[in-house]
């Protein structure tokens, strides 16, 4: 009886390891047979991985399955997070693009492959918030939940290094890292986002919270909205749900260990799916 | 032998106990009788106490000798320290007094003790730096000892419980503590005692880091710089010595376990008077 447990143990070991086996090289094979035809590798963030093509001022952003938090010490990976963020960023991209807004999105290639044009990144994030929460509600006396208009941007110096730490204006100016000029584009382009977005999430009942968004200055000088637009980077809350953390769509069901997390950008994608669709049905 | 031993040792810790009852009392008795007649605390501080008087619009300022750092997380007390920086304090707020700054200084009453005008705090530390060192060193890539001209001035939020944490341009806005009328006017006078008290620190060969003002506005809604001026809100180095330690004279020497904090604040009070006792002679 105990040989016959101890046998029957070691095959179900035996099989569950074949299982994740097969389970890594079907992966990897996939990725590989999946992945559009692209040159080398020019740079690995923490959620992509963006490579050279034919064309030079072209890149391949391929979007990753990890997921990071309180800078990458909180690390794990998602079974299809990379395709959800790649779909819903692609999505929005073309909405700004429609509207005016000067993007680095070419195309959507295929499962987490982007297309864009190249930039050089400037290494701020710029933060625009519409209701306080998570570090602004830590750094300042402003209550959580409490309604921000006009909405509040703050720029963030991007090093991983130093924890993207917060700049004031003085320390903005000092580090030299943008031009006044195009500091100004950069937060009316960031605000005219916060307006598209706000309004276009809200017809999909989505609240937009707060966001981060990065840019970059393309070969002939023009600064473009670069890296991604997905729950990874934005807050957003579900109207359809009042409990405080069941209606969390974004990275905040990592951070807090609520779970479900690709479940929840999955939602995203669906709403904002429902939203242009019906839009193109009506135009 | 040994009990001989005993009863030394014993007389020995008596002794000691003694000094130190004896030294507490005559301490406590030297603040009682030295302390000038004063009226109910209205408030205690880490460094300072403030007292009404008999004059609605007058209050008396104790400097106490304990010195915190790391938000308080590290707490000492020295002998004297009250007083050498009550002695600079009122020094520098006559000095710039003279120069037209509005201050809250009326006179040095004794010791430790300070008269000054009842203002109401802006809940704002101002911070002014010539060259880069502490924290700023560590939340940008602006490298230790980097020269800042025009010099770099920042806004914190005055909160002990959330660490005083640096406002951005958006968040001081949003948190309205100050009219945008009032925050240039800080402004303006933060930059003039910056050029005043750099060239002042000059003649005494001392180099002006940086520093940290308060402001407080008083019955008639007059913008007064108030708290005080002091290595312990000053970063001050010694131009006649090249060792970055050995040059420290302020609460860096506390902050980074250097030791002889009494004596380097002692120096910096000498070259302030012997400066100021020339200016008097020549005049």
């Amino acid at each position: 009886m105990k040989n016959s447990y101890g046998l029957q143990w070691n095959l179900h070991q035996a099989l569950k390891c074949a299982i994740l086996i097969g389970d890594f090289f079907l992966n990897h094979f996939y990725r590989i047979t999946m992945a559009p035809k692209h040159g080398q590798l020019i740079y690995e963030g923490k959620a992509k991985r963006i490579f050279e093509t034919d064309l030079e001022d072209v890149v391949l952003i391929e979007f990753k399955n990890d997921a990071t938090a309180f800078n990458a010490v909180k690390h794990e990976e998602f079974e299809g997070k990379g395709r959800v963020n790649c779909e819903i960023s692609s999505h929005l991209f073309e909405l700004l693009g429609e509207a005016g807004i000067p993007t680095h999105y070419l195309s959507r290639v295929t499962d987490c492959w982007m297309r864009s044009k190249r930039v050089k990144i400037i290494p701020l994030e710029v933060v625009v918030r519409n209701i306080a929460t998570g570090s602004l509600c830590r750094q300042t006396p402003i209550e959580q939940g409490t309604k921000l208009f006009p909405p509040l941007l703050d720029f963030y110096f991007k090093d991983d290094g130093l924890g993207d730490p917060l700049l004031s204006e003085a320390r903005l100016e000092k580090l030299g890292l943008i031009s006044e000029k195009n500091q100004l584009n950069v937060e009316e382009i960031s605000l005219h986002v916060n307006d598209l977005l706000k309004s276009f999430f809200k017809k999909a009942d989505l609240t937009l919270v707060d966001f981060k968004l990065e840019f970059g200055v393309d070969g002939n000088g023009q600064i473009l909205l670069s890296d991604e637009i997905s729950p990874d980077t934005c807050r957003i809350w579900d109207q359809r749900k009042s409990d405080d953390k069941d209606r969390i769509l974004d990275k905040d069901r990592f951070r807090n260990d609520l779970g479900g997390l690709v479940d929840a950008y999955g939602e995203v994608l669906k709403r904002i799916q429902g939203v242009s669709s019906k839009q193109h049905n009506c135009s």
